[in-house]
């Protein structure tokens, strides 16, 4: 139910968006899947042939996916094209805490744009969910690779940036000095112009501040110049729209995805449990189905991590307990009443009230025990005696008291207890 | 979208009545699906060796999983268990016209009680699901395999059993005298016998008339008998929780599912598409997961076909035609204006409105082209001389008008135009 839930608040701020959903078969032609992702994910794509010798792979992620279908319709669909795609994904690995063989994958993106209003709005998307979801205290981490392409442009680094980026990765983990003298080994450069890129990733302020440094530091850099002028339209958008400002930083040093994306980058931490990672991440991609199909497709998009996220509200005690989504039991006790038994649960759900009847006449106890375990908030009680006086007792199952209403009483009853 | 939003709908019927969502791995151990569904069934089976040497297979339906799921955690749940399940299956069968190797389930069950009630309640789920569809006319047609058990035993023709349901299986293509011939060339039972089968599958008229002939027919037989006191109870709690009688109807030739239904049985079919065969089926089983437990799991549920009931609602032109969730567009013109447009939009949500702001400052032409194709209800235009006077342009992307709206009224205004 938890999960469920999760999915509808995603669903419903996509949705507001004009993201629309598609769905894609679990099973691709292995061809399709294989060599997307580098050998490590290779390795774990669930492959083998079917009864029609077809050589076939289950999805490990959703976007290699939406690569090969955007490539197949985006001239039917036309572009803009926004979709989000909220399915199970299969990797063969080894299970550790909060990583499955089959997860949920929760994406959204924005394909044929390369507009940074559809950056801007990703953004929003992405505060607009973790709102939605119920998380007062988050940092949506920006940056743009085109800010660090910038500098290692600027400095004759650009051949090193896969290195550089492996050794920046680590930055929280090792520190300064070992990140310099890593980049040194792998590169070959001097320790000084390795340290210059530290000096960027170590940048410290407010995105006013961060973006005025910046300004100097790539200065005549087209690429570079470029990328500031995306984040600071986006900040901009950010105050202007309403946004809490301390809720989005700027910060140069993440570089998620080492080769995938292009321009701004996502990160999102929760501020009652950093701990757990990113909970929300994406970015900007130059094209997405460039191994299917000769037309570029520039995109933009993010991921929900369902699985973690569900896991941080837990610990946060952000979940329900109730196992019933329906708030009120009819109980049972004299079968040959039956009928007013289950006409009760048709008059309440006809009113919009979850309503279960339990299937049985059992003793009350058992009865209770089976509400309370379940998580109903209400019980409608009626026997022999309450029959022959036209009323129900309505016991309200967390108070533990109970009171007798007229038959004719009792949905407006129930509405204002579950209020 | 049609699909999405039809599992809505199925959603919340099921939540309403107490049933609570449960998901399985796609992935089981071999063991654990094959033999479950005879031979046929096992060839389609998806089944591969994964990394792990494990033999492992694609479940093939949701009631397998179900089995080994409820043998597995039902003390932990306690019983009456209520889970609808609503997931992609795989079998390695030919594609045709409404029939795919990957396609949806949507089932509900109720497991761990023989009570009727849960029976009644199966019935007025499938009432409920196909009224919150938009469907007018349809039928559910019900029976209970215990009257035709109770007659065999009457006849002595329960060893029989298979054959002659088999053969009554062919009633509405081959007519009786054929079904006479075949039972009697399988069975070797003499043609008088065979025939007493046919004059009670035969009988025809309001539930109450069929069920008075047949308390003829069965008088003697106490599974006969039991099987219409279900029945008789059924109708009516049918007609005192007010379902429209001429929906229900006794069909007493239907035996779905030969060896695993055991008690009521369902089928529904559409009045303005009968052709279409049951868009939702099932019945009451003995014993869910005896492959899997000692313990006696009884049950009840159904299944709403989703892929047939989504092709019929296209035949019926029940599906819409727009591809965006969201009524309104809101265009750019004025790149330089992007923080209006993008504040429009957020205004617009917040308020409950689905907006999508066009990503890129286009010509006129070109974004009202996108807004028909997606389907949007409502446009939002704005460029320099709206901005100097603080208007908006709504377009009625229906009706092709337009008119100026100052900005503090257009979220009023387009509430009552989206009403």
């Amino acid at each position: 139910m938890a999960r469920e839930h999760l999915i509808d608040i995603a669903r419903s701020v996509y949705r507001s968006y004009g993201f629309a959903p598609i769905d894609t078969p679990a099973l691709e032609y292995a061809e399709v899947l294989l060599g997307k992702g580098g050998e490590e994910s290779d390795k774990q794509v669930f492959r083998f042939t079917d009864q029609g010798d077809r050589d076939v792979a289950m999805r490990f992620d959703l976007t290699v996916p939406l690569a090969r279908f955007a490539a197949q319709y985006v001239q039917e669909l036309g572009v803009p094209f926004r979709r989000y795609h909220i399915a199970p994904v299969w990797r063969g690995e080894r299970p550790a805490r909060g990583r499955f063989r089959e997860f949920m994958q929760c994406d959204f993106d924005t394909i044929g744009t390369t507009s940074n209003s559809a950056d801007i709005e990703t953004l929003f998307v992405i505060n607009d969910l973790l709102e939605k979801i119920g998380i007062e205290r988050f940092t949506i981490r920006v940056n743009n690779r085109r800010v660090l392409n910038g500098l290692l442009e600027k400095h004759d680094l650009l051949p090193h940036t896969v290195s550089i980026l492996r050794a920046l990765d680590k930055l929280d983990k090792i520190g300064r000095e070992a990140v310099i003298a890593e980049m040194v080994e792998r590169t070959g450069i001097d320790p000084q112009r390795a340290g210059r890129v530290l000096d960027m990733a170590e940048l410290k302020g407010t995105p006013e501040e961060v973006l005025a440094v910046l300004d100097g530091m790539l200065a005549g850099s087209q690429t570079g110049e470029l990328g500031l002028a995306n984040l600071r339209e986006l900040f901009s958008a950010v105050n202007s729209c309403g946004i809490p400002k301390e809720r989005i930083s700027l910060d140069v040093a993440i570089a998620r995805g080492l080769d995938y994306y292009t321009g701004t980058i996502y990160e999102t931490l929760l501020g009652d449990l950093p701990e757990i990672g990113s909970v929300c991440s994406g970015g900007r991609y130059d094209n997405l189905a460039e191994l299917f199909t000769s037309q570029q497709l520039p995109g933009v998009g993010a991921s929900l991590g369902l699985d973690r996220m569900l896991a941080a509200m837990e610990e946060l005690g952000m979940t329900q307990k109730a196992t019933t989504p329906a708030p009120v039991l009819v109980t049972m006790f004299d079968a040959s009443h039956i009928n007013e038994y289950l006409a009760m649960g048709r008059a309440l759900r006809k009113s919009g009230i979850g309503a279960e009847v339990y299937p049985e006449a059992k003793g009350i106890g058992k009865q209770m025990k089976y509400a309370d375990k379940k998580g109903f908030r209400l019980a409608l009680i009626a026997g022999a005696d309450e029959f022959s006086q036209g009323v129900w007792q309505i016991r309200n199952l967390k108070e533990g008291n109970q009171l007798a209403v007229p038959a004719s009483e009792i949905i407006p009853q129930i509405q204002s207890l579950l209020k």
